[in-house]
């Protein structure tokens, strides 16, 4: 990570307890898009074994938020304001990406999109398990 | 948790990996009604030092979740189909409840909606945090 | 409608062209809450007969928009960011009534819910037949 | 429309009463994508003379639940069980296209999204005034 824009968004990233706890890493910075690993791991689990869908929302709604944070005025911030998830099918893989885009980016609001991909082991295919519409709000610091 | 209702709960609920994770406990089983209570911890948080909105909808995805298994069938199981998650203001606090309920239980699918009230220190009154709607999907085991 | 909240949302009401296309009328406007209601009709059926889920979302969004409106600053207006809505059974019936309410009023940002409740010819109970989550975000005139 | 798929959706758009009264015209049907087209009219406006957000939410609520029809099992129909809409900017056009995509269909649910383009006269530039997220329930006719 080696230009501001990604060091504003992996100094926050870092910052973040939950992201350690999960076990996921910033993956890729870019402008309006941002991507989040996470690898499987049973203390991440829903009553049968999968991710639950509380970590795969986690990570999406980061992804989200941080790709609305690359587009927000030099000293602003980004909260999410709300969210809306579809979880499509078992969250059932090795490692899962979350990948947020920035749909529209407005004054306040920045409206972005995001999948989770689900990687078996050994394979490059993916499931994409969830599919997201975010809505971040810019705040002054 | 001594009926039959609850304990199918409670079995769901300490099989669920990332509840133990957060934290989390459950707290309140009802027909048609269950609370999931977290306390504030460090490794739960985002960049600002408050709860992750993550950690936030978790416990309110599987409130909702729960919820709608009161309700379910015997023998059938519950997967959230989406969400949608209003993140209203900071999630400040020294516990945080969870309450999910059920709106309309079919045959196939519950509408249930949520909320999750912050608690500070020594204090009785609340402040709700994040607003929840969520279709719940009745599956056979 | 008597006072000035209410002038100022009967004023708005009556200047969208879609409320008189679809036949509504602006039921109740108090503080935080706003009503409207939809008399059934041919012209705004689905491909079974049945009330549209646009008419549904329709009324119900600007009950939301004018709910939120009731709380806006003066001199301000209201436009709907984003909502989200459950279609939890047909929307069967001889009238529906929209109802919107304030769940949360920020600065910039209202988050409200409601619903529709359908009445069948003669009766005064009713099924409810959509749930909306909404935000609401003010903007100045 | 010439083949069996596009006779069905133009079979099932053309009974929606709904459809006419807003003077929406089925454009495009492909397998998992369904376009409709609204010109805009002062019968369709919110109280600022653009096009109001139940009109936008109507004719891409239709798109995505025509698009998932396209991919339903033979002697099935379809129905909205919930979406969500994040509308962007002001609905400002001579006329708009919705357009809606299957994303995912499983057995009982397909999830879809979908965006709604607002033309300016003359022009063949758009701009994406809305998105949604919809979630579309297969039923047995």
């Amino acid at each position: 990570m080696d230009n501001e824009m990604q060091q504003r968004v992996a100094r926050s990233f870092d910052a973040q307890g939950l992201m350690a706890t999960l076990g996921a890493k910033l993956l890729h910075v870019d402008d309006g898009e941002v991507q989040i690993e996470l690898p499987y791991a049973a203390h991440l689990t829903q009553q049968h074994g999968y991710l639950h869908a509380g970590a795969v929302s986690s990570i999406l709604d980061s992804a989200c938020g941080y790709a609305a944070l690359t587009r927000a005025p030099a000293g602003s911030d980004v909260v999410t304001a709300e969210f809306k998830i579809n979880l499509m099918r078992p969250a059932i893989g090795e490692r899962f990406i979350a990948i947020g885009k920035v749909q529209n980016a407005g004054r306040m609001l920045t409206v972005t999109n995001g999948e989770v991909r689900a990687f078996s082991a050994g394979a490059d295919a993916y499931k994409v398990v969830a599919l997201m519409q975010a809505t971040i709000v810019s705040v002054v610091r």
